[in-house]
């Protein structure tokens, strides 16, 4: 208990600004007319459809209300997160009673009319949706899907020193897995340069149907929990507001004070071992002043009160007494003027201007976003004297870029990942930074500190939350992962991705900086891991997202990926994902026109060709291994089969295959058909499913000659070699493909395709007896090709005509 | 630290067998011939390719090692859940100790020939995966993605009272949210029936790149945390291996006391109050026993083990060198005979028979699964006089129907949920069984009891490896989860079917259960929560697993649901998908009708369809809103433009769609023809993205001519029929499409179409004004057309003469 030092007028205001916040909410959810209970409440004043959740929505206004007292007194920058966000009428009501909810929507205004407007449009068609989302000022935090509050805010706290991150965890999402990981972020403050989270589990005891762990364990163990999570914890528990407004008062006061404590520590007398950061565990009840027994059972501090307490009040004349009274509890009277106007003395009680928790910058990124400083990719670019001559590990030599950009963006920019930063090989940036850890160093780690722009733990989840966090309050970074885990953030990129679509139709949120997933170490090199690390679906799983905020990249080469790389960090309000191995590949590009290729995001390779005009077949490919077995099927081929015409395309922008009415990179039809051809076979190499080429493409032309090789889900821990030939992608294939499709090609090609089977054949009983591939695939090169008087000009054609660029 | 009991001969025994063990792990890693040390070591006995992970492995050994200890001297029966299973090498070495190993893989014996194949397959092409995966005797668990090894083991102690499940948590993988959300499953543990998990956190602190979190927080602060996740902790920490071997020793007898005293204490006493269970904390160096310094630098205790210590070793003789010596420190002369054969004395240490862990069947559930005891879905069926006079909530009906597969099953069946069971609508159940919960358990509280088939918690990862254990373990499940979220566990699913496909070429392993999601609070009706809860991609991510472990069902209606549950109950080895509304939804089947339907898996709909000959155009549908809306549009149609032949077809099988060649259950190009036509406009209302029936549908003659309806990622809170209509999958859309793809249908049909758009603008202004669905869309019914003279039989028509069956 907490020596709480209000007065009671204090109290008495706070109360009734919750009081107020709660009015506002239970309107909300009910109410379409007669929203100062000016009348008797009818049938027609109730919402014909009732969608909404009361049980945590009077702690979440408790919060609010006792945050805007701390604000107030000590100038406090915060924000707040609801990470029970359902509880959306709460976070609705506090904004408008700061006014900001008037300004940032003049319909709804700040009287009666306005009141009445903020009831009708909750949960309506046309209004805004039920929890918590980008439609709500003052938000970062959509109050969807569970789990993500405390990592959105330790990545909101990151380079902002002076912010207080107010995240509010639900005792439901306290059972979630990426919740429970995301306590441990604690361990990656700076205190220095970052600021401070202050947690506040909530527990009201139940969830939809269940009561919840944490309410059901003895208390002393779940603070044994909470300090093992590394903080040191107040409670609040109550439930007589009087009493627990004081004890509130008292826990906020005495963890800011901690907070500076720790801060100052670190600021003034440099001392940077870690604390316990101060936490606050508040106990009251589920739907806390909401109706108590309804219809002879306890719905109030239950399960029972967790959406819609009083269901039936359009038509039962009971409920909707007991709603009447319920409203009235709050005395309305005492907290509007007739004019609907919330009082002076309660308006006197908000924060001004940005230091509204509903008008904090930090809760609008896109206001704080500054571009990044970026420098030029060519400077990093390797050297490509011709096509296939040299190699590079793609990703190590975009760590070098790397370094640049962390050194010219010293407080806007990090990169997070799950202990793979090194392992995907971007570990140049160790050179200018350190990896951020709070926890105990000893002498022998390498490239920890208490300050870095490198954050990594091993929980993709809190990644994932961090990085989003990070961007949604105004900053850019990059996300390094394993291809085949991302799948683990599949629903959190699901909930990012709607956020991004959403505010793009909200004028007063700018854009963000784009999410940057860097997938490497990816299906067809998982050489020490096998079958369980081999899943390159999570492409799949992004472009079901809206058009509009999804990009997918697949550099063939280390150049362009050092392009791509470049114009996604540039980029705002998107999903950008590219794919590049980090294994040693051939070089296929200059910097120059790789720059090219990529601002065209799929174009013919003259040098590869053997045509220039009308081919008897396109060669198409996509991603850095089938690049390679596409042109050592296209050589096979020119040796072999000299007379027929190839056309070599290589495609980077996926989304460019896509019509250009489906997503705005797509292709028209038109040049898609020059560049694919109208009726000539098409074989198509592709880095993931197959099937998703087929998806983006079935409405071409060309479509039904378009035959596609790519992972169909064989694999397991062997060579690099077989596993390609496991899946049919390798370049002996691609020529069997080439010959199967290509009418008319005669005896000699029948001869290459038993020559192709039977090398096939070798090739996997060599692999089985020497455990490395076949000599002549280990040792092959196209620059072996390179004196047939192709392949000296790194040169890329385009598709002719097009005016759309890569953006 | 423990007073341990063992002597010196004993001492020498364990570390012995642990010798052993190491040893075989480094052969695995590293040798190709020489198995035995026989002659000093060349360049060809090296691998040229070095794929493995050591650091993990010589603690697993250890834990295995004094497990079997314990198992031989109390007659324990124990399974082996190795959570750092990229340490495959370790439980392969100790499983070929056991002779396990040799039993079921005749190809590698128990000699030195046996030997050299252990070592040579490992990682190898066409041998083993490096990782402990299906291919491992005695695993249950897949050492691929990290964090599930708790909740894996806890679904495999459920309904088993005398196993014990020894759950080995790296430190690495303890920073997942998956992990740090499974401690609390030991909330949901039921003494009496159960048997017990013996978690042991091993702290070798150490990732691939960094120190892992609980090995750099104060220890009191790890013990906090842990006592806060219910548990007593043993702590056995040390780097002198007799040392440990006596306090590991100590600390497992005492945990197995206590295991024992607390399922006493609940199954003889009585007494069901939850104690904290015991665990174990495992500290000793990553690494441990490997090459301590190379090339000047620290390996073993550091990161710098966690894969191949000695990288160059083939080429490096010095490396060869310290790789021999390594080898030799383990003395293999006194482990094996000179035919490499495990010594007697060490032989005898290992338990007999099915106390072997790799040879106990609850780690082979294909062995132990009975069949379920399945009732007739009949009994629970719902009348249906005509289509769509009645209606029933879908998830309801079957409720009843899982009633009696509770009652029937009442150790070999459980519904996993995330506090959805009662959302969900299945809360029928509570009449026969209640939801399991060891923590507190109050008065106010329903169904909540110390047993029960029902087990929620608000964590889909748990869920999901509880359910996953279950079924590995040879028991059947039931998860239900809101179709949005189910995305939190695409990567689960992604391992549990590799695992599934793997396990279909190991003829050593039985078909165990099929992994059954019934995904409801679908997409269409999120009235509550909009946006952020509407995602039906799930179905797309399944389907790019392989064919033979995937199937994917939309029944349209009650009965259908209640077939489709009722086989995929009874089937083996796949994952079936069921997506189903809980809303009151017509019915259109009756229970003959349904249940041909669904062996059938798609079909025609005599009764809704205008013609029995060649239709004009065919309107198809998969989904249970999508089949109201184009039933809708047909009867308007038929209304309408009476002279328009309209074919009906329903499909519950998703699969069905695909070519035979591509899918088991794919139709042949014939039958595919016979019911979509060759050449006729195909309007397909679909649950899901769109795209998804493009991609399954792309080779079929008629493609072309498919025009797709479904959810294009538009959406947030409103009315359900404002929905549909945002996604333009609403019967008047459904209308204007048709109008638009069947040519020549005149003025009338431009009037109609007109009158659509008319009607769809009404439709969303009225919703806007109103809160609720236009009254004639409320109204609707299908029976207000059933006197046209057609839909009064409810029957269906398949393809003709297909032969396959719906597996």
């Amino acid at each position: 208990m907490v020596d709480a030092q209000l007065t009671d007028d204090q109290v008495a205001a706070l109360d009734a600004w919750w009081r107020a916040a709660n009015y506002l909410s239970v309107g909300q959810i009910y109410l379409m007319d007669n929203p100062l209970l000016q009348r008797p409440l009818v049938r027609e004043d109730i919402k014909p459809r009732l969608l909404g959740h009361w049980g945590t929505t009077p702690g979440l206004n408790l919060l609010w209300t006792h945050l805007n007292r701390l604000i107030r007194e000590r100038d406090v920058k915060a924000i707040f997160l609801a990470g029970p966000g359902h509880g959306g009428p709460a976070v609705v009501a506090n904004t408008w009673l700061e006014g900001t909810y008037s300004e940032v929507y003049p319909h709804v205004g700040d009287d009666a009319r306005g009141m009445q407007e903020l009831f009708r449009q909750f949960s309506f068609p046309g209004g805004i949706p039920s929890h918590v989302a980008p439609e709500t000022p003052g938000s970062i935090h959509e109050g969807g899907e569970l789990g993500y509050v405390l990592s959105h805010a330790y990545g909101a706290a990151m380079d902002n020193p002076d912010l207080v991150v107010a995240a509010v965890v639900g005792d439901g999402e306290f059972e979630t897995g990426p919740l429970a990981a995301s306590w441990h972020a604690n361990k990656f403050v700076d205190p220095v340069h970052d600021g401070a989270v202050l947690p506040v589990l909530h527990l009201n005891g139940y969830k939809i149907a269940n009561p919840t762990i944490p309410a059901r364990i003895h208390r002393e163990e779940l603070l044994d929990l909470l300090r093992g999570y590394g903080h040191e914890v107040w409670t609040v528990e109550g439930d007589d507001p009087a009493d627990v407004h004081r004890q509130l008062a008292g826990a906020l006061d005495d963890a800011h004070d901690r907070i500076l404590e720790i801060q100052r520590a670190a600021r003034e007398d440099g001392d940077l071992e870690r604390r316990p950061w101060p936490m606050i565990l508040l106990v009251t009840p589920k739907g806390w002043t909401g109706p108590d027994v309804v219809d002879g059972v306890q719905v109030e501090g239950t399960w029972r009160a967790h959406q819609v307490p009083l269901a039936n009040t359009r038509e039962d004349d009971a409920h909707r007494a007991l709603l009447e009274s319920w409203l009235a509890s709050y005395a309305p009277d005492e907290l509007f003027d007739a004019d609907g106007r919330l009082v002076p003395e309660l308006r006197a009680l908000a924060p001004l201007g940005e230091r509204r928790m509903s008008a904090n910058p930090h809760a609008n990124g896109g206001l704080l976003r500054r571009p990044l400083r970026l420098p030029d990719f060519r400077a990093s670019a390797v050297d490509v004297p011709a096509p296939g001559v040299t190699t590079h590990e793609a990703t190590r030599v975009l760590g070098h870029y790397l370094v640049d950009v962390v050194r010219d963006n010293p407080d806007n920019f990090r990169i997070f990942g799950p202990d793979e930063t090194a392992s995907n090989r971007l570990d140049a940036v160790y050179e200018v930074t350190d990896k951020v850890f709070a926890g105990t160093i000893l002498e022998v780690d390498e490239h920890l500190a208490r300050s870095g722009r490198v954050v990594e733990i091993l929980s993709e989840h809190t990644c994932q939350g961090w990085l989003e966090g990070y961007l949604l309050t105004g900053r850019h970074g990059l996300f390094s992962c394993y291809e085949a885990f991302i799948h683990l953030v599949d629903s959190m990129v699901n909930q990012h991705a709607k956020w991004l679509k959403t505010t793009r139709s909200i004028g007063w949120r700018p854009p963000i900086a784009s999410l940057n997933y860097l997938l490497t170490s990816h299906v067809w090199r998982q050489d020490h891991n096998g079958f369980s690390h081999q899943d390159p679906g999570f492409i799949d799983h992004v472009v079901n997202k809206s058009a509009e905020v999804v990009r997918v990249y697949l550099p063939p080469d280390t150049n362009t990926l050092l392009s791509t790389m470049r114009h996604c960090l540039e980029s705002t309000h998107y999903v950008n994902v590219v794919v590049a191995g980090k294994q040693p590949t051939f070089d296929w590009l200059d910097a120059e026109a790789a720059d090219l290729h990529c601002a065209r995001g799929l174009g013919i390779w003259d040098w590869a060709s053997t045509t220039e005009g009308d081919p008897d077949v396109v060669i198409a490919c996509a991603g850095d291994v089938p690049t390679i077995e596409a042109l050592a099927a296209t050589s096979i081929l020119r040796e072999r089969l000299p007379e027929l015409a190839v056309r070599f395309v290589n495609v980077v922008d996926l989304m460019r295959l896509q019509d250009e009415t489906e997503h705005p990179h797509g292709l028209s039809a038109r040049n898609f058909d020059t560049v694919f051809t109208a009726d000539r076979p098409v074989i198509f190499a592709y880095h993931g499913y197959p099937w998703l080429i087929h998806r983006l493409t079935y409405r071409r032309t060309n479509h039904p000659n378009i035959h596609v090789r790519g992972y169909k889900e064989e694999g397991t821990t062997t060579t690099p070699f077989d596993m390609v030939m496991m899946n049919d992608l390798d370049r002996y294939h691609l020529v069997m493909d080439v010959i199967d499709r290509v009418p008319g090609l005669g005896q000699r090609a029948a001869g290459l395709r038993q020559e192709m089977v039977d090398t096939r054949r070798r090739a996997r009983a060599w692999t089985r007896v020497h455990g490395e591939d076949l000599p002549e695939v280990r040792d092959w090169a196209w620059s072996a090709e390179a004196d047939t008087g192709r392949g000296e000009s790194p040169s890329t054609t385009a598709e002719p005509d097009t005016g759309a660029d890569n953006t």
